[in-house]
């Protein structure tokens, strides 16, 4: 194990580059060009405008003002200046929220230390057990670790006593914050002023009906059996394909655009291009004139495909989404089960319009059921076989093999750099190239297993994710071999072998956990603040492809936080922390560094860069409350295995009442919590009806809700329903129409039937009528 | 291992056995005198009269037609001829579909059983490996099993295919009787009639309030947040001291009679009796009086705590029952989240009148949380350590340590008789009579842990009862040792070791099973169709206590299925048939004899004798697929294990896909089916309402469902509300009154009021007035 003076080297270097890190981005947020990178959060609340307008030339690219870069940590006291209730309004409860898991490291953390110095480092110090060992080289480190304590000594009273502390404190901080983030979302919840899912139910797995379209069928459904809260519907089409086209046809808006300014500037130059892909073979022809006829092309595609889903009965999918006059009539709807048979007539909130998964919509049951399994046994198979496949990839790509397989490279191998570049880096190479692919894999699974919505794939992304971590690089670090092997062990040895042999390698392992805390969590954090990759591909963008202030604008990447891959990390420092407090307590300080300041970085980035793709209203807490519970159960399995093995075996029994209570805090908080997370209580939803009748009584419900679920591609297109509102729209058992013609030739139909159902529509095939 | 001859014997022997007790039966059940110990079902349904009225003295009491004893098995087909829409309506749809768990035995083992021995047992014996080894005895039973093939032998692919084909023709007649039994539910629930229970919601955990009573508090809040559907609703009395005072009372009664009868039959001698406890001693007086005397004083005991329940507000219990005008708005107060504190205002369907356990109703939420916590604990040390005090019992109860501790009865003790009496029983006793109380310990249990209706306590009771027959029956008959013994060495051991252990050991149990099977399951099945302690009861009732018809009614015990022991039992016979089917064939035709036997006692039974205690409308279904599947899972774990041990490890990993497909299916069949024995779907709400509204436009149902939910003991007493429906029922603002004389008087305050809160009321501090 490495002393103290080696880790302090290591700090050192990890503090110096965090600091360089931080430098770095004092000195590029200060330049007025880097502004859209560094403070976007602003620019799309429109409370900031464009620095290039007001000052000098020099002044709109480069901060002359010396005594800015003085105080360049400044950024920091103005992060935390904002109070909770603003940045929740600024930035949406889910970040606010987030940004509180940090804090509630540090509420955990800081006692636990203060204590685990206190008392455990004295005991542990004291124990002098490494100094009568001549054969092994221990440092001071370990002797303070409860590696020094000799084995069944009285002294781990002590830990089993510090075990029970810290887990009632980590309860309790627990405790506190689920009753806090409980009270934060309904409040939340409360004040919100009126959104379309509030009102508005999604119904899956709409069975098919020979007489009736999908759009009939819903209505009349819920017509029959909400008749006093029904109020319209959306049905959802399949479009797919057309969102592939309009992604195409704004890919060659880019080009064309890049083109017209390169001839703008230099307009004696009519820039050229290859036909050929990415423009390098095929004739050379005019470039503006060829991404301007290719656009029309697609235009027509795009009409054409439009056209088709309009008028396609097989493009409406078994899907819509209902909405209701009230408040009360949605929960009632999204809580309850419609039909006897639970697969069809699925009902649940509607997610938030921005955070619909519109190809997910319509998985039938039994599908849905399958791809579960299959995702799952795909999980595991990820997770404990991942290096087999990275292995074959390694042992491919020494150079013998690709000498044999591919002999005409042979001179170019040979060559000394090139055979230094592949030795040295491909292996590692592979490894990362599939680390940083293992989100979009996850993310994927977690789309194939066919959730609806945006917040929903992130939180089941997380789930993967942790557990990836707990088993690849937890227990990864502790023992050696692939996690196969480790499986494969494991089921050979007792149940209670394995947390002895984890828990034995854990003292052994602290520094490398340090060393890891401070590349990934200081100086890794350092750099998420000075945002690469954003302010390369802005300053790209800004040359080449802006035209006006509204592609600025656009140019513009703020990003979010991502919540499926940052959580798990924020998880494995938790787990870190509970593990090694009774164990190896020197690691705790390093961990309240992170925990510190990635509290600071992180408020900062929601007050002044990321903006959410959605806002779910913290509904991930439970998700990461359980996970928590997970890695104090961890740590409280290790304790016992570890101190199984110190001669303490009837000792450790009294640890077996702390894994009970645990258990039963967490089912007793799920009981007490989960529910503000999942439902929406009748009472509250009564006030704000009631209250919203009386604050505004002639509001037309209907006309707002219109076009609030329209598949983002149909936005403002085609969806222009007549804005009337006749008669009919007080009489629920008339359909609501969507497109502007059909609307019209029906309504005049309609109008001289008496029969509820459109029979005459029907005839006419066209189920583009919604 | 016995030999066929040995397993032969034993079989006529319990084969005679049961036909002994059949025969008794078939002697017994002729007797006039004892119809209502064998038919009491047809004298509570009305349709059978008293038989003493109208045959000769001599016809009363025996049957003298000899014909009707050749005949004596005639009750089979009887029991077997009602058809199953016929047999629902007469003994409900709980019992028509549990005799179906019999008739799913014999559709799951019939084509099992002819395929394992068309295929299996010519596999095992041509095996030849029993026959060359010399030291061991091996009789012929064992060359049909699974032992008699070579370790390593191809000839396990027959096994391991078998394994696969049982599992599916398991899973698929679970499915289609999970999706029988759902039908049969939903269509009994559509074709019920009005019940109090479709239109009444439990509601527990009302909150305290400190300007309102809980009566008040319940109306205003249903009233507001379910103003278009709250009907009215009753407060719950907490009249256990109540309850107690009638039971006695009732006790009184019945020696009162006693003594009455005696009286009246030898009017000369005045009978006398002891004032000491059960008669025994203190002084001697006239019975008639004493009893007469002590009733008086129980009535005046029991009028006076009436008077102070009505009277004091602590004897109204957080708890209500609240109807509503439909059974859509049932349905959605029932599935919905009340408040956004998911511990208060908790809503339930509420049981059906008969179901519902008083004692239950008002235990807050924490105490549920703490109470379900400790019974867990307390189960687990129960099923592993139940052997430790009944150890303890028994070797308390050995000669020495009486004779030590009592050594006043030394000379007893020494006499021959009554020490042999000593040590072959008393241990044996100790077990038997822990064993006839267990049902009870565990139903206490179930209690403690706080469930509201008497049929949940039943489900739950049988899921405690049925680990406990799987750890201690099942793993203790094939491991030796207690089952504390066996969780220690199985906690040592690794995970796959565990199946192995237990997995090599089955083949050689296979003739304790049989033998099991035939004493438990042939002759105890015919000895419960017997009904020996009913039968005796009776008598003894008949000939003391009875006077009058309707008391002959009250002394007929008619006994119900007691779903709590019985269930488990049968999934013991269903594990043993799932587990052995692979391993040993030989033991299926005793259990499919067993299901046969079963389903026509069970019929005859449900149809001639079993009254129920309540109708849950199969809600247990769901509770016994999932333990079904569990046993199917045990079956899979102890084959993997079995075929590990016989040098066929990589094979073994074959058999995991099935393991996981029936993880799954589990998990599709709950998806699928369970909702329909939980919730009660929209649609289906509203079509029974339409139909109500359409049939009975002018049905009061708030007269109907008035006294619905009053407790037992309030039934028909105290409780005459005023009949007249005034203008004020129409004004759900106005609470429903309970007892008349406060009623009247508030009503004269109301009606000068223009408050809807009863404010008046409050003063005068009488919380009876509901």
């Amino acid at each position: 194990m490495a002393s103290i003076q080696d880790i302090g080297l290591s700090a050192a270097i990890n503090l110096m580059s965090a600091f360089a890190f931080l430098f770095a981005f004092a000195m590029l947020r200060l330049q007025p060009v880097n502004d859209r990178v560094y403070f976007p959060k602003w620019y799309l609340k429109g409370i900031r405008g464009s620095p290039t307008r007001s000052r000098g030339i020099m002044n709109r690219f480069v901060n002359l003002d010396w005594t800015t870069y003085v105080k360049f940590l400044n950024w920091m006291p103005a992060a935390l200046q904002m109070p909770e209730l603003e940045l929740i309004e600024h930035a949406g409860l889910d970040s606010a929220v987030y940004i509180r898991i940090y804090l509630l490291g540090l509420k955990m953390f800081v006692p636990i230390t203060l204590l685990a110095f206190g008392v455990l480092v004295p005991v542990n110090w004291t124990g002098e057990t490494l100094e009568n060992i001549d054969d092994l080289t221990f440092s001071n480190v370990d002797k303070l670790s409860i590696s020094n304590v000799p084995p069944g000594s009285p002294r781990f009273w002590a830990h089993i006593t510090m075990t029970y502390v810290f887990t009632i404190w980590t309860c309790y901080t627990l405790y506190m914050e689920y009753k806090t983030v409980a009270i934060m979302r309904l409040r939340h919840l409360a004040a919100e002023s009126r959104r379309p899912d509030q009102l508005t139910v999604l119904v899956r797995n709409v069975p098919p009906d020979s007489d009736e379209s999908v759009n009939e069928h819903v209505e009349h459904f819920f017509c029959v059996n909400h008749p006093d809260h029904y109020l319209c519907h959306q049905v959802v089409y399949n479009a797919n394909d057309l969102a592939k086209l309009v992604a195409q046809r704004k890919a060659m808006q880019n080009w064309l655009t890049y083109y017209e300014n390169k001839y703008e500037r230099k307009p004696t130059d009519r820039p050229t291009t290859k036909t050929g892909y990415g423009g390098f073979w095929g004739t050379t022809v005019d470039a503006i004139d060829f991404y301007t006829s290719k656009m029309e092309v697609l235009a027509e595609k795009e009409a054409a495909e439009r056209e088709k889903i309009m008028n396609d009965p097989k493009a409406i999918m078994p899907a819509a989404f209902v909405s209701f006059k009230s408040r009360w009539g949605t929960a009632v709807c999204a809580q309850t089960q419609q039909c006897h048979n639970p697969t069809i007539w699925l009902t649940e909130w509607a997610p938030e319009p921005r955070d619909v998964f519109w190809d997910n919509l319509a998985i039938p049951y039994v599908e849905l059921s399958i791809r579960r399994l299959l995702t799952t046994v795909a999980l595991f198979f990820l997770i404990f076989c991942f290096m087999i496949p990275i292995a074959f990839v390694q042992s491919l790509a020494n150079l013998e093999g690709i000498q044999k397989v591919l002999s005409f490279l042979k001179p170019v191998i040979e060559m000394k750099t090139v055979k230094s570049v592949i030795q040295g880096f491909l292996p590692g190479i592979a490894l990362k190239i599939f680390l940083i692919i293992l989100p979009t894999i996850l993310m994927t699974m977690s789309q194939i297993e066919g959730y609806t919505s945006l917040s929903y794939l992130d939180r089941r992304s997380a789930e993967k994710s942790f557990w990836f971590i707990i088993v690849n690089v937890f227990l990864g670090s502790i023992i050696t071999g692939t996690a196969f092997q480790q499986l494969k062990s494991f089921l050979e040895q007792p149940p209670t072998e394995i947390p002895k042999t984890v828990g034995v390698s854990i003292p052994m392992k602290a520094t490398i956990f340090i060393t890891y805390i401070m590349v990934d969590g200081w100086a890794g954090i350092a750099a998420e603040i000075l945002r690469v990759v954003p302010l390369v591909v802005f300053h790209l963008k800004n040359t080449f492809l802006v035209k006006t202030e509204q592609d600025r604008q656009q140019a513009m990447d703020p990003g979010h936080l991502d919540f499926a891959t940052s959580e798990p990390r924020i998880q494995f420092y938790f787990l870190l922390g509970l593990v090694y407090a009774a164990v190896a307590p020197i690691l705790l300080p390093f961990i309240i560094v992170f925990f510190a300041f990635s509290y600071v970085v992180f408020r900062h980035q929601v007050i002044n860069v990321y903006d959410q793709k959605y806002e779910s209203g913290a509904r991930y807490w439970p998700d990461v409350h359980r996970r928590l519970i997970i890695c104090l159960i961890i740590s409280q399995l290790l304790m016992m295995g570890l101190l199984s093995t110190k001669k303490l075996a009837k000792v450790t029994a009294l640890l077996l009442p702390q894994l009970i209570l645990t258990f039963w805090f967490n089912r007793y908080c799920a009981g007490r919590f989960e529910s503000a997370f999942s439902k929406f209580p009748l009472q509250e939803a009564m006030v704000k009806d009631t209250l919203e009748k009386a604050t505004e009584p002639n509001l037309n419900l209907k006309e707002y809700l219109k076009d609030a679920y329209v598949h983002p591609v149909f936005k403002g297109k085609d969806f222009d329903r007549p804005r009337v509102v006749d008669e009919e729209e007080s009489n629920p058992l008339v359909p609501t129409r969507r497109t502007s013609q059909v609307t019209s030739r029906y309504n005049s139909e309609a109008s001289s039937s008496t029969t509820a159902t459109p029979v005459a529509n029907k005839n006419t095939g066209s189920p583009g009528s919604m």
